[in-house]
């Protein structure tokens, strides 16, 4: 919709880059006349669409969809003192409506907890009602005073999958927070973005949890980006809003509650992740796009060119491909580059030497050339999605493993957090977190970390030298 | 979630029936602490997204899906005169970040204008732009002073399907107000959901529009819900928001724009038109559960008969239906009331005689109890479904039939308005039409019915007896 000028910054440049990309592959409109307010391209939308199509097909085998409204009453976000902490300097009020004072405000929710468990003190009676496992798809706000940045730090998160669980014990709860860490680490599994699964540190988890486990990322720059939380509740919140159950033996009880939610964040990994120097490289799965047909036109077999490459389409949507044929009055060229920064996995040449032959020029977005034999066309083009997948999970993998590095000695923290996540060994004391901190310019992530790209053999606290100190990643953040 | 006390009023008490079947059928929970406000059950939630489902499959032919800014800044939402004038009452006003006072207020999204155009005037350049057709599902938000009533008066409108379009010509934008017509007509077929088409009169078309299509049907009751409008936008607002486009002589332009919308109204008229006093009647394509199997135990072959209602479920879902098997332990009685309640398409029975005799017992919501051979069960229960859609669709034709009648006298126009929409004579004056109002206690729906229901022969104006006039729908609406 807006024509392309310049060229996009080579990734090694990945603030231009990003900035970039996301118009040239007309995923955002930044233009929006508000800080922190993005416009959903179609093209983006497409993309959403189908990522969060992952998210749902995972969640609704067990949760329910639903929808609770965006206003929150200031007298129910107000309940929970811890949570109220960590939020009132970034919620929006509505305080009007048409020129009425109204005599509530309303919060825009930033979140849904006090909108939601006010309504399941109200569902939940007794034992036979738990567990609930709700989730919702819903626009959150956040009056962000930081640099804005689209689908990483925004006033409207436009795409935020919240769950909000209920249950009797805590330890039921806590087999919750463990199902939600798995079924995230899948959905990012299916993204191929690889991640670092973590409990964040006391000070930095969610206000009003018992414990917070994080999902994050390492960006292309080294910089991480949490893209995913899941929060042990307790029964911080079922106490303040009276969520209660009456037990087999007729006893009430408070309930024990988790919540964990994804965003758009989700995107800006997959866009991060896996694009390049060219443009956008997608998931076959996620990809608005799959296949592109170019037509190599030569003008005296016209005609014939192009009744092949529709029929070609046609084979192809039948198999279930969405697929696109390029007629436009360009270049081809011109089209490569168009639908390789739209990150298109595979791309198909069809010209009169082709034709002759019985082939069709494949070239996969991650590059090389190969000749598909056109009587197999549909098998060939599954391997060629395959081998595009695989080789988005082996970049994905080894960008991970490059930018994350253990690390013994205090003085090259500071060197090697510049590059990426390191991990150090800590005694879990406050003070040492901070000293951390403050050498290396960064936050500590957390402890207790999933992966086996580290060691996680106790050690010496990097800082105060307590032995059986153990491995706590630490990042430069998003 | 909820216990169910008493019983569902009859559907003759309409009001009453209708604010009841919301909790018994799990649609919505009305006990928000907000007016106005409602959450979506789970089970609500799955009508909602089936119903939605079918608006995109019809839009995404040749509309894109997009995702627009729900905050407004106050400069943009003032700039088109006619269209704050129809929205300034009943805008919510964010006005503060956190304890910060905005610098410039921001409205909560009415609908969407505001926030698309000035974004359309960057995205149009040249004709060959041209046209965009963009739609979106979202919130919006109206301060509503009014008694509010679920999924019908809303202060969240928490599913605005709204389109937006942008064309060169005048003629081009009344060809898409056609087709956005037929577009939902035919979604309403799909719900089985009769409509009644017409021409806004002039003092009731949409703020800022040449002339405004609305779709209406009649509830239970008689009175009329709007459940659709398509407003040709003529260049009102692409002069406002200076959307121009560069034609083929090189000329700039001013655009000709459509909008049109569909809220959850969809889902409230869907409810009223098919349920009964036993509660919901779901057209099968969005019942959250098409098939409910009640397994009719008898201890000696109790495992037989399980296994007999499992193998079935599995077989229906292999054929792409929505099964559930009653396994609870309640006797059938309870679980017959349950699933009529939330309008299960057909139930099923499995009793030891029915295993003997290679049989199961279909009975549909709309009663009737037959017995189906086992062994051709899909193609019976397919059988059934369509049995039962037809019976939806007569049923609803016949309501619309029966509260639908036209009058020539001005004497019976009040008396026969209480019982449904009339149609009348009239002249298009505008006095008439405040006569006709008042005696009538109600309002001009609209003229160019497009129905076959009436005759359409124009005739003396009801008021003035002035020939020649032309017919007009009047009913009092929700």
């Amino acid at each position: 919709m807006e024509e392309q000028e310049g060229t996009l910054p080579q990734k090694a440049d990945f603030s231009g880059w990003y900035n970039d990309i996301l118009w040239r592959a007309e995923i955002m409109d930044v233009r929006y006349p508000v800080k922190g307010l993005y416009v959903w391209f179609p093209f983006g939308f497409g993309i959403r669409k189908r990522v969060y199509g992952i998210l749902r097909e995972l969640l609704d085998r067990d949760h329910e969809e639903t929808l609770f409204p965006l206003l929150i009453p200031e007298p129910e976000f107000m309940k929970e003192a811890e949570h109220i902490k960590g939020f009132e300097n970034e919620v929006y009020w509505v305080t009007h409506g048409g020129t009425t004072p109204l005599d509530i405000k309303l919060a825009l929710r930033p979140t849904s907890e006090t909108a939601i468990y006010p309504m399941y003190a109200l569902w939940v009676r007794s034992h036979a009602d738990l567990p609930i496992k709700v989730y919702q798809i819903v626009n959150t706000f956040r009056y962000e005073t930081k640099h804005t940045r689209p689908l990483i730090r925004l006033r409207e998160i436009t795409s935020f999958k919240e769950a909000h669980t209920v249950h009797a014990t805590w330890e039921d709860a806590e087999r919750q927070v463990e199902d939600a860490i798995a079924r995230y680490r899948e959905f990012y599994d299916r993204l191929n973005i690889p991640v670092l699964i973590s409990k964040r540190p006391d000070w930095d988890k969610f206000p009003g949890a018992d414990y917070t486990i994080a999902v994050d990322t390492i960006m292309p720059d080294g910089r991480t980006l949490q893209i995913g939380t899941v929060h042990h509740l307790g029964d911080h919140f079922s106490k303040t809003f009276s969520i209660q159950y009456e037990d087999t033996k007729g006893q009430q009880q408070y309930c024990h509650q988790t919540c964990y939610g994804i965003s758009e964040r989700s995107i800006a990994a997959l866009i991060s992740m896996h694009g390049d120097d060219r443009g956008l490289m997608l998931p076959p799965e996620v990809a608005p796009v799959q296949i592109v047909i170019v037509p190599v036109i030569m003008k005296k077999r016209e005609e014939e060119i192009m009744q092949a490459a529709e029929l070609l389409e046609k084979e192809l949507q039948n198999a279930g491909y969405r697929v696109k044929i390029d007629t436009r009055d360009l270049r081809p060229g011109a089209k490569y580059y168009y639908w390789e920064m739209r990150g298109v996995p595979l791309r198909l040449e069809i010209g009169p030497r082709d034709l002759d032959n019985g082939v069709v020029m494949g070239v996969l977005r991650s590059g090389g050339k190969e000749s598909l034999p056109r009587a197999d066309i549909i098998a060939e083009v599954n391997r060629k999605m395959t081998e595009f997948t695989a080789i988005l999970q082996e970049r994905a993998k080894t960008h991970i493993k490059d930018h994350l590095v253990m690390v013994k000695e205090e003085s090259l923290v500071n060197e090697m957090v510049s590059k990426g996540v390191v991990a150090v060994h800590w005694c879990g004391n406050r003070e040492c977190a901070d000293r951390l901190e403050e050498i290396a310019d960064a936050s500590v992530l957390g402890t207790e970390v999933r992966t086996d790209l580290i060691d996680q053999t106790p050690g010496t606290c990097i800082i105060c030298k307590k032995p059986e100190s153990v491995v706590t990643l630490i990042g430069r953040s998003y």
